[in-house]
């Protein structure tokens, strides 16, 4: 009933490093403090709060990340592009009356009575397939494919599950509650019959950190500290919204990539805390870049320690990913961890043992305004070198550009279709 | 933003059944009120909200349902009987440690530093596999073993997957944040390395109903409403907890059934409300039965229409569950909803297709004093005549003993390997 409640010396979570693996903690005075993380979490949110749907932008991409997720990947089987437009027209009505806590106008599954809007969003997206698949233009519009949807490359050590991985519309739901998250997929999916079939269904959570700390992902480290800000206006146009390089219907829309990566929780969990932070480029208590104090201190690239040696290694997760190292690349990461239960796993790592391990890790999720100079570019660097690559694979991957919003009365992808 | 989001009519979730398939609102004026359901779901609880975990009894049985569980079974490797014993005393230890908000002693992942308790509770229980396996007595406890822990049935229209059914320990984690839920299960898989691997991981959620309402499940109707009361001492010692007929180590124990019940949500989602209330014997919004007004008022099972027909159906799901029909036999449910993606499925209806569908139901967990003349008298019945059943896939199955609770020292199921 109380924190008293064990013979054991009194361990608060703060307290954690000094028991763990035998490594002292470092920086005990170094607890993150100052500026917000730009992708705050917003969990603690009153319920009845809702999202606005309508807009320049689509909901759900520079939202405070809500606490649940269902990511779902659709493919066309329509034969013809209207059945397609009336698709999104009805998606869009679907997506604005639940973002708002109201059912569906036919056939709700009434799973929600009595649940507030949970700040549920809806982000359509659009993959290649809608423009052109196996060579086939089947909606006439593959002239229209923007440049920036490419075939996402495979990169080195990617073992990706085709059955998980692309589709040629996408929805990612998300809100502070998996039943009001998870009733907007199977809503849209009803919808959706004799038009589009599912192609995959990722869920994803957040542990209730709250609006002021950046959540920890399963490796127990923070993850998104040096995301840019959400209300920064400026930033977002630079890195998130697509602007005039464009087609019409993509400004003010964004491209996401999703990855799913696994990630080796009982290898990681077996590394001494040292090693993980030297992994990652950070120190795990505080989430401050080694060689300093605060978590959003910026790193200092050029750092040496007595020996010579940089104080964040070369190959740290951190240094790979900057912006400072990858020509200015920058994306806004919105990752959600996962958990898919376990499966049989050989082991890459000694005692070479075969076993259940947990299936689970992160979804990686980031939006960005163009992927050949944001996601891309950074990961090609990563795949190769990032330490933090031993512990982590990814079995999934997709592309997808999400339009821009649109004002009540309109629908998502509109002037894509009208003016083919 | 607001309610006002769009230019349809403005329907709350509570006036969606007159949007539903056209069928008019049965009992507007019927509104659930009343008696507050047996088994509250008690998510508004303050996050930093702590549950005992020394006590008679174990946590998490009649606990107030948390929104987040994962439930886990291992299968036991350890050539030795004091491993076992050994390994029950760390898990105890690093339960009581975790569920007070503490880190564990050693190598804890870090991942809930600055996460509140979040009332985690962990519920141990044991499979017949650790009494005696393929007829091999590894631990010298064959004859120890409960009359009560019997080899669950298959039951009509079981589809079990062996991978995911049975284990010789289970662990069931539940909290009120997915993270803090799976961490307990994590910190506890690897505290069992070299003695016990994990066979099977299952996580469910409840929506955020609150404590006054009872949630509803995927199909959209309210589950639990018939549950015997937590706070009826009497109820729970006739219903739930193990008393002089069992042994020692039984005794304020109970025993637990999981089910992985497969729904067919695009089935179930296409039929009209006024049918779904027909197969389950209650109505959808208010959730009273059939021929009454409120949630909480008795089925009358002997009433009959103007045509003379039963106005709770033979075979509704109701009828064939209650106490009534079932020779006095009364369970504790504390079920959750899961979603597992998506998977290839052939429809058992028109028109017959084929293609991906949910795979989402309930964990159907249940604790009684003796599953024979619990779950198993009452599933017996219904397996073969339930309406629901055609909605329904039981795709896994479950029982373990969940020994009584230990005071601070002692260990979850202490006496039982120390009086062998």
């Amino acid at each position: 009933m109380t924190a008293r409640d064990t013979d054991r010396p009194r361990l608060s979570r703060r307290g954690f490093l000094g028991a763990a693996s035998g490594v002292a903690a470092a920086g005990g005075s170094a607890l993150a403090t100052g500026a917000m993380a730009a992708m705050p979490v917003a969990q603690a949110a009153p319920p009845d709060a809702a999202e606005p749907f309508w807009g320049p932008h689509q909901s759900g991409i520079i939202t405070p990340a809500q606490s649940h997720t269902y990511f779902a990947a659709f493919d066309l089987i329509a034969g013809k592009r209207e059945q397609v437009a009336d698709l999104l027209q009805r998606w869009t009505e679907a997506a604005a009356q639940m973002s708002a806590g109201h059912p569906v106008q036919s056939g709700d599954s009434g799973d929600l009575i009595g649940l507030p809007p949970s700040r549920l969003t809806v982000t359509f997206g659009f993959g290649a397939g809608l423009f052109i698949k196996n060579g086939v233009d089947r909606y006439g519009l593959a002239a229209r494919r923007p440049a920036a949807l490419v075939d996402m490359p495979n990169f080195p050590g990617d073992q990706l599950i085709e059955a998980k991985s692309g589709g040629d519309l996408s929805v990612q739901a998300c809100a502070d509650d998996p039943q009001v998250a998870f009733h907007a997929v199977r809503t849209l999916a009803r919808l959706a019959y004799d038009v589009a079939e599912m192609r995959w269904l990722q869920s994803g959570f957040l542990g209730g950190f709250g609006a002021k700390e950046t959540p920890r992902n399963l490796m127990g480290f923070k993850d998104g500290t040096n995301n840019p800000r959400v209300d920064d206006d400026a930033a977002m146009n630079a890195v998130v919204w697509v602007g005039e390089e464009g087609p019409d219907w993509m400004r003010g829309g964004s491209y996401v990539v999703v990855r799913r990566s696994r990630i080796f929780l009982e290898h990681w969990d077996r590394m001494k805390v040292a090693f993980q932070e030297q992994t990652v480029g950070r120190q795990k208590l505080s989430g401050a870049p080694l060689g300093k104090l605060r978590e959003n201190d910026a790193p200092d690239l050029a750092a040496t320690d007595a020996d010579g040696n940089p104080v964040i290694p070369e190959n740290s997760h951190v240094r790979l990913a900057m912006a400072e190292t990858n020509d200015g690349a920058r994306i806004l990461r919105r990752a959600y961890s996962y958990n898919d239960g376990v499966s049989y796993t050989a082991e890459r790592w000694p005692p070479w043992k075969q076993g259940m391990e947990f299936d689970a890790g992160l979804v990686f999720i980031c939006y960005q305004r163009d992927p050949r100079s944001g996601f891309i570019k950074i990961f090609e660097r990563m795949a190769k070198f990032d330490m933090m690559n031993q512990f982590v694979t990814n079995t999934a991957s997709a592309l997808f550009a999400c339009p821009g919003g649109t004002a009540r009365g309109g629908f998502i992808g509109q002037s894509l279709f009208a003016t083919v």
